[in-house]
């Protein structure tokens, strides 16, 4: 646990190009520690953050699987986060900080852990867990004098959190080096239930940044307040033409060109028990989004336009009296099998128009903010489509025994996360399916302030990716 | 000036009691200076913030004239100043910093101040720079050996930014002492003209403070998108629902109540300059709110509704893909002649019901989160009424006269300003009338990141007031 803890002391924020290449040596060090030679690996023109790579080689003739994680993390307000946490400073908390938890001591060397402790800090769920589950399960094979009866390789991204912008040419650049006959994906939160999962398939993604303009300068809302246009207002009104009060998208044509789910996805899904109302206590609300479908439906087969972020001027302790200068909103937009970024992002836009505005793709200058009333500032992200496996695809239902052989309860076959990876590049550049085994808490806040990692799970996602490694 | 730039180093920010006692003795060393024994003014129960108190008795039988500023300022959030800029270390800049205005070193002791300079500073003008036009007048008619032959009050205010929530109790336990024949308030901006003017009234104000509720953790846009109710989704459509798109408020009555400005007040808004095609091109904008009245009459005889700022999140570099726990807009509401705040905030807060939320005036508690699927925390600032003093009540047209005789340009009557003071209190408590003289520039950021003076207002500041007191 000590290495884990020096792992999650390395900021890992997405473009700190140099935090990151520390984090991809330190990986290298461990996998060094369970007898792989390691070596990073690049695009073509070395644009990339590299990724971490690494092989075990049974025989030539034998089936070969390769282990995916991300070992880059989301931005961090260290501000937002919980009084005494710092993101790059891990600590052992007792319990859910809101349930009561407390910070607990590091225990000495020989002493337990106890399963429900969790760790706090970025990346703790997101997804070092998942390198740390592959490479220790790894390890533990090792150190019990077994070997694996299929070839394994190691691959851990440092892209992802960045919208995986050079995966693809790493893909294309290593593409005889990365030959096997199935990803398996090492990310993502486990069921609330805390059921063992596989996963066939995520949803797209792609973000979008809007800035509303006003007065070039802050105003005094009294002594130019029914007067100056004010940026908030325009913004909130575009904003709340996209979406309806159920959740259903009103933009042109959003939803024209999904795939619908299978028999065969639709089946499996309705195996699984619907998480929803253990979440809605859990979460605290009386309810949800209503599409009209189940949640599981909701977050696999329907695209999402979301508000991640608003901001104008201050609210809270520090809100004064000004008409603001510019008003702000991060939009998500996941996509579902069939969505495509161009056509996503394009509707947006002339959704955009539609209500009036004119879009800049710079600050305006003073003679379009003469001409224009409603003038904004709109950008977007990499993004990239959704994927699909086959839900009955041999080799996949291979994995999904021998997860189910590490388990005491029924795994779950799930169709499609809500949360996006770039596994289109797997079918798109190797030809090879991806399916996914995530090890982490449901509660664990990825992406958010306070994430962390319940360890107990981080144990058993050990056993988990080892059960894969054995088992076939 | 260094005595000034001495001045502006104090910090003010309302509330910060320990500092604004620090503030108000350095205004008793100003007014002692001038030759004024001043004293703290308490409210019965000493509260309050302490007003600075002054006095020069000419006469028993003397007009008495009693001046008003305020010595306390808005909130700072420096990380939005300009760089280079601390809201507590004043700057001189050549020009305006937008403007392409450089930073200047402090000129030496003969060296002569040019009046296009600025200062920027955390109420440089918004209002140490009343307190010091109205002490240092003084000074210098003493200076200058003249003597005024009316009474002259000083009287600064240490809560004004806070919504002068003692003063009523001062000027109550003061009754005596307060006792003058014209308030003269030196607050707000001259017009963008740069004419002087004479102001019979303010709007009235109160701010509200919204918080919607999410879930209870931040949750991952991806794995709960379509499901999860987003409270930045819930904040948008009700504040949209409050206001159309030409700025006309849409809740119920809350135009009800206004009394239409008086023959008198609508000849003499006709007789000013337009000042909205100048602005208008300053502030960048191609189309003020639409509400069908010229740009004086909105802002002196219509109620506003304004969004000072709205937040949920983040946006921007720190944006990240989840759905936040809480989305808040802080609330500022204009009030005019007739309206009450009692009636205003009822007015909105009916609204919010109307549009299903279930308000709550703390955290909502699990059972209120189960029930109740739009909540929301409201919270309301003090607020005070709109006041107007008859533009030809005759002491007010002699100290009109005074102006002038000060002025190049014809002066400004202006029946009411847009901004706000408590100035209802004066007509209320002391039954006195006050008018007010604005000695700072239009274009100060007044409230906001970047507030600034510009030196010649200063000086040409001195000298209106100066005019007032050697005039009548």
């Amino acid at each position: 646990m000590s290495e884990y803890f020096e792992f999650l002391k390395l900021p890992n924020t997405f473009n700190d190009r140099q935090m990151l290449d520390v984090n991809a040596n330190f990986i290298l060090g461990m996998l060094k520690k369970a007898g792989i030679q390691g070596r990073l690996m690049d695009d073509k023109n070395k644009k990339s953050v590299p990724a971490v790579y690494g092989e075990y080689i049974h025989s030539p003739q034998a089936t070969t699987i390769i282990f995916y994680a991300h070992y880059d993390g989301q931005p961090v307000n260290p501000a937002n986060w919980h009084q005494g946490l710092d993101p790059f400073k891990p600590q052992l908390v007792s319990d859910r900080l809101d349930r009561g938890g407390k910070f607990m001591a590091f225990p000495k060397k020989g002493e337990k852990f106890d399963p429900k402790w969790r760790i706090y800090g970025r990346a703790s769920a997101d997804d070092k867990a998942g390198v740390y589950s592959i490479i220790k399960a790894f390890q533990a094979i090792k150190d019990m004098g077994l070997k694996p009866n299929i070839n394994i390789k190691f691959f851990f991204e440092g892209e992802e959190e960045n919208g995986s912008v050079n995966l693809e040419d790493i893909l294309e650049h290593n593409k005889e080096a990365l030959k096997s006959d199935l990803w398996v994906i090492c990310d993502g939160p486990m069921p609330a239930t805390g059921q063992k999962q596989i996963t066939y398939g995520v949803r797209g993604d792609v973000n979008m940044h809007l800035t509303v303009y006003g007065p070039k300068r802050p105003l005094h809302s009294g002594n130019y307040g029914n007067w100056a246009p004010n940026p908030a207002q325009k913004l909130i009104r575009l904003l709340s033409s996209m979406k309806d009060e159920n959740g259903l998208v009103l933009i042109d044509g959003y939803y024209d060109d999904v795939i619908p789910l299978s028999a065969a996805e639709k089946k499996a899904l309705s195996e699984i028990e619907d998480p929803a109302p253990v979440l809605k206590q859990e979460l605290g609300f009386a309810e949800a989004e209503m599409l009209g479908v189940t949640f599981l439906e909701s977050i696999t087969s329907i695209p999402t336009l979301n508000i991640n972020g608003i901001s104008a001027a201050n609210t809270g302790r520090l809100a004064s009296n000004v008409i603001p200068t510019t008003a702000s909103a991060a939009l998500d937009l996941r996509l579902v099998k069939g969505n495509t970024v161009e056509n996503q992002v394009k509707r947006v836009k002339d959704h955009i128009r539609k209500m009036g505005f004119y879009i800049v793709d710079k600050e305006p200058t003073d003679e379009e903010r003469a001409k224009y009333k409603d003038i904004i500032f709109v950008t977007q992200g990499h993004g990239y489509p959704a994927q699909r496996t086959p839900i009955d695809h041999p080799l996949a239902m291979k994995v999904a025994s021998a997860v189910q052989s590490s388990a005491d309860k029924k795994i779950i076959l799930m169709p499609s996360s809500g949360g996006s990876l770039p596994l289109y590049l797997f079918d798109k550049v190797t030809k090879t399916y991806p399916v996914t085994i995530p090890v982490v808490n449901y509660d664990n806040n990825q992406h958010a302030e306070n994430e962390n990692l319940e360890l107990g799970r981080l144990k058993e996602g050990i056993k988990t990716i080892g059960a894969v490694m054995l088992g076939l």
